[in-house]
Parts: structure tokens; sequence; C-alpha cells
């Protein structure tokens, strides 16, 4: 979509740019999800801790795309989950007030943001499917299939967790592979 | 958001109504789904059936409620879930093409259609929240608390279905309730 100068110059301005550390938490469950995330370099997960500590995974944000916890960022609301950055990431954010203020004003903005929407609304619908139908061999060879780079740079550990299997399972599937 | 008489008779005529049976099967798995369907009256369920015939349900879409097997529709790609009525139920449905160019030529339909699809999302979010971290009596309790309704109303079969849970684990937590 073509943009003025000054529409471009706007865009800009309202994201901001920083460098996470190995394990930062960049929202705490209980807190509003002020931003909205794009993963330049790095990786975003978000992540659920129940009261004994346990830690889900609900998704995981690579680079080149956008994510947030999403309904706390929606509705303004306490979010259930954390966000975190696994690896030393690069990022940009935006505010809720601005990103939709841009949705609102730029021309195309609502659209892209609808396409993204549906995208990402796929990606969650598949996720249910992997887990209400799939055995751990299937969602393993799933994600090798379409994630194999996550496979070898994510800790055993978060793999497990986001699969819905135990790290001894990982093992055995991977050492078939 | 105000039409005039021309865009109203335009919206009008892109939808179709029928009544369905009770179990009829409105989308095959492996075809690709041309509608989305606007529930009425009654209740359609989105589901997967596994090799050896064994039915996970992905959604339900209730009364009010737009629902689609929405990866197949918005890619136009073979679905791998079914839709189906569970009850005799009264709908509206529209197909892909028509439904793209509402959005794209009637003024507020993007915007209605992105805001119903944030709400989706949202609903599918917690849909794996409940699924990765809940246990079966909290999965239970949380459908008590937001959809009471469907617990009356379903069958037990495909409340256990949708919970993740066997249908004597519901039971028990039915007799504890």
């Amino acid at each position: 979509m073509p943009l003025t100068d000054e529409q471009l110059d706007n865009v800009c301005r309202k994201f901001k740019y920083r460098i996470t550390t190995r394990n930062e938490i960049l929202l705490h469950a209980g807190e509003v999800c002020p931003h909205m995330f794009f993963v330049n370099k790095g990786v975003l997960r978000v992540f659920l801790l129940d009261e004994q500590g346990k830690e889900f995974t609900r998704f995981l944000v690579f680079e080149g795309r956008f994510g947030t916890a999403f309904p706390s960022f929606i509705l303004q609301e306490p979010s259930l989950a954390s966000v975190q950055s696994i690896e030393a990431s690069e990022i940009l954010y935006i505010p809720h007030k601005d990103l939709m203020e841009l949705i609102d004003t730029i021309p195309g903005w609502e659209h892209a943001y609808r396409v993204g929407l549906e995208r990402d609304y796929i990606a969650s619908i598949k996720r249910i499917e992997s887990l209400i139908a799939l055995s751990a061999k299937q969602r393993y060879d799933q994600l090798m299939a379409n994630n194999p780079e996550m496979i070898r740079r994510l800790p055993a550990k978060i793999i497990a967790d986001y699969l819905g299997i135990t790290q001894e399972t990982l093992s055995r599937l991977r050492a078939k592979n």
C-alpha cells in the first residue's frame, strides 16, 4: 500500500525498538498487555503458569511475525499469559491505542490487519486440531514438517511443552527420526 | 452501520435460508467449504474424524453466531473438518465470494468482520488454554460458568468430546455438581 511521506513518518514514530535479553519477561501474567510486538530477530513465547509453577506454552512468535498476549491486548484486560523472549531478541512494539489509530486511519491497514488475523486464527485452529486429534508422534512430525528450525533452535523443555508431551516422549521421538 | 435500500437489498439477496435436519452433514471433510453459516436457531458442530472413526469436536456454533470450517473457507482448500447440524436448525449461509464482496464494498463490513474475527480468535485461544493447562474438572466448571445452556442441551458424548474427556469422567463431574 502506497503511503505518503507524512503517513510513513507517522507509522514509524509509533513503533519503538529494543533489544531484549535471554529469558526476559516482557509481560507478567495479571498485567494488561499494552503492546503488540514484532519480532525482527529472535523468538517470543506466550505461556501460562499454574499455581504449582508449571509452565504451559500457548504460542511461539518467530522472526518476521507479530504477536502479543492477544486476549489481554484486544480486550485491555489483565492477561492470563506471560510473554517472554526466549533468546536475546530484537523487537519492535507499538501501544494498543496507536495500533488501533493506524488501523482506523491509514488506508489498507485494516485490510492487512484482518488478513494477519485470519492467518493467526487459522494457526490457532490447527493447534486445537493437533491437541484434540493427533498423537504425540503426529504432533512431532507436523512440527518437523512445518517448522524444523524451531526443533533445532529451542530448548527441549519448551518444545515438549508446546507439543503437550513429556520431555521423555520427545527424546524417544527424536531418537527415532 | 446505515445502509441504503439498495445496499440492504444487495446484502439480503446474497444470504440463503434453509432448515436442516438433526445430524445432517453440511460439509464433508475433504470438500472445500463454500459457505459461511449463520445459526438463527439450533447448533452446528465442526468436527474431525480419524481413521478409526473416532470424532473430535473442534468448535460448536450457537444461535446468533457465524461459523464455518474456517481454514477451508478462507484458504478455499479441502477441509480437514466436517460441519454438522446437531439439532434441526434454521441457518442462513453465504458463499465465500459473496461474503468477500460485501466486506470489500459495504462500508463498515470489514470493520464488523474484523471485530468478529478478533472475538473468534480469542475464543480459540481460550480453548487452547483450557486444553493445555486445565484439568477435566476445571474445563467442566469453565463450561458451566460460560455456557450452561450447552451442558443442558447437548448429548453427553459431544460435551465430553468437546472437553477432551471421557464420558465416564463427565458423568462423575456432573454427579458432583
